[in-house]
């Protein structure tokens, strides 16, 4: 019998087909392939090629624009949203309309094109890690920005559209619908039960096991109860915090090493999949919150979404995430 | 400068790149493709190869599960959720969790392998919209039952397995948390001005211009004004009314050639491409209601869903609607 599952957060019902699971060797597998020799603008060398930096990473010194980087942030030459100009909302009858005022960078992650995220040392990790925290603390300087969206995208089947490793950034003048609903969602459990759901989500996982797939002393990483896709992944900070940019340099060290971790397990049980990871953290303008926990959400990109998800929110995950976990469980057991 | 809208139903911003708009042959087109040689359990003569029929158009007469259909709606015999057995809703800590009790059901658009549903009969397409509406006429007397979702997954990038054309239907226990969403935004409108908003919308849009596509005397067909995705397309009523079952003989004759007209002009313009189409209606449970209005949203599959829009409900969309309404409207000067 498939069951249905339930967020807690969200509220939202997944399909769970846990008779005929689906383990990584029934999924139809697109390994991101290896590097092109193509002309890449992420290349050390060619920094001429892309819009100035904004910041970059050059422990022996050096010149802005010029090589000698280990990480490289620069404005996306085709932005979805622009820095300059206004807000200037307005109606059109029925409808609301703005200005696409915001700003949209790109960390470029590693000077060297043959590398993948996974591939990378873990102090490359770490900086970009660090890279996004600074950006936020940043760009919130802008009085416009209501909320900053770090993510990567990895592989074509993941929407990357340059395979030089690279991360983005973008700067939103208003909250996202999605990220709304996940604050809205934990404060309802906040209001009643005044904890966090997120820290009482970490203590259920730790004292069930079935879902958890590994577990430092800052860090719990875990296969969500009611996931979307296959192999779904979240990583969660032990201690309670709601701003992912409030995080202490010693919380990013042991993250880099947890992601590193995981990206290579996944690379491993699903054989170099692409994926998606987003930070999930307060708004840049709210409070700290004892209600919202910041945590980053990984998704291997193996299945298809078809009509009936996009139009229900409604998602049908032919691996339980028991199974999911154990597989990235076992992959450390080498 | 780009431009963030609105969606007045459910409050969703998207960014719509108004500078670069992307022209349908700027996609990389991925046509869907004629037919191949393999064995196919939904062609006429194959009857034995699905499970037994639930029902089928059978205009001559003769016998269940045999050849001489039009139309047949047969159990998806790799079902998403089961008939069989009760809901046993159960808490797990944290969670919730039921059984997947419900129904999935194909029904297969016509006999010829050959075909793609734009190049069947008037009749075929309306037998379709027909069959769509006797089945939630029917599963909703299964107390069990509280949303039908009736869709159409065309093409391998639509997330089709069989390339026989066919829809799907899938009955569900809960209502899924993006109708939820929409009937309360809907709801929230009409609490304010005591006007159905999508009535409003078509009102508003017929007036403008601007994103009608096509109009009869019973339907609107246009691009919305904030559309998630690169020639999205609502087809609307005329008549106010929430449930998709209660429609008429005359309107469902309508509709069929409208959906037709729509399909035919979308391969035209965007080459044959892989799309969606869900029908949007008010869960089986509900009295009628006075702000929720029945329609159908046609998503053509050209653009990849990367990290970003995933994890914040915030779509970033090449085309503007204006100019996609151009080129459907267009499409039928000839």
């Amino acid at each position: 019998m498939p069951e249905l599952r339930r967020d807690p957060i969200t509220g939202r019902w997944v399909i769970i087909s846990v008779e005929r699971a689906r383990r990584p060797s029934d999924f139809v597998r697109v390994p991101v392939t290896g590097p092109t020799k193509r002309f890449c603008p992420f290349c050390e060398g060619n920094e001429a090629k892309t819009p100035p930096e904004i910041t970059a990473f050059r422990p022996s010194g050096g010149e802005a624009n010029r090589s000698g980087w280990t990480l490289r942030v620069v404005p996306n030459k085709f932005p979805a949203l622009r820095v300059e100009g206004g807000l200037d909302r307005f109606g059109e009858g029925l409808y609301d309309r703005m200005n696409g005022v915001g700003a949209h960078e790109v960390i470029i992650e590693s000077p060297t094109h043959e590398l993948f995220l996974s591939e990378c040392s873990e102090k490359a990790v770490e900086d970009l890690f660090w890279a996004f925290r600074e950006r936020i603390v940043d760009l919130s300087r802008d009085a416009r920005m209501r909320y900053i969206v770090c993510f990567k995208n990895h592989g074509e089947l993941g929407g990357a559209t340059l395979e030089h490793t690279h991360s983005q950034i973008i700067g939103l003048p208003i909250v996202p619908k999605r990220v709304q609903e996940e604050m809205e969602g934990a404060r309802r459990y906040y209001d009643f039960r005044e904890r966090c759901i997120f820290c009482d989500m970490i203590r259920q996982e730790l004292d069930s096991g079935a879902r958890l797939i590994l577990e430092t002393d800052q860090f719990v990483a875990l296969a969500p109860y009611a996931p979307r896709f296959p192999f779904e992944t979240w990583v969660l900070p032990r201690q309670h915090m709601s701003h992912y940019e409030a995080t202490s340099p010693q919380i990013i060290h042991n993250l880099a090493w947890v992601m590193r971790t995981l990206l290579r397990r996944i690379d491993k049980v699903l054989e170099k999949p692409s994926y998606n990871f987003v930070i999930h953290t307060a708004p840049v303008r709210d409070a700290a919150s004892d209600s919202y926990h910041w945590h980053i959400e990984i998704i291997p990109r193996l299945t298809k979404i078809a009509g009936f998800e996009w139009c229900t929110g409604f998602y049908i995950n032919p691996t339980p995430p028991e199974e999911a976990a154990r597989f990235l469980r076992d992959a450390g057991m080498v």
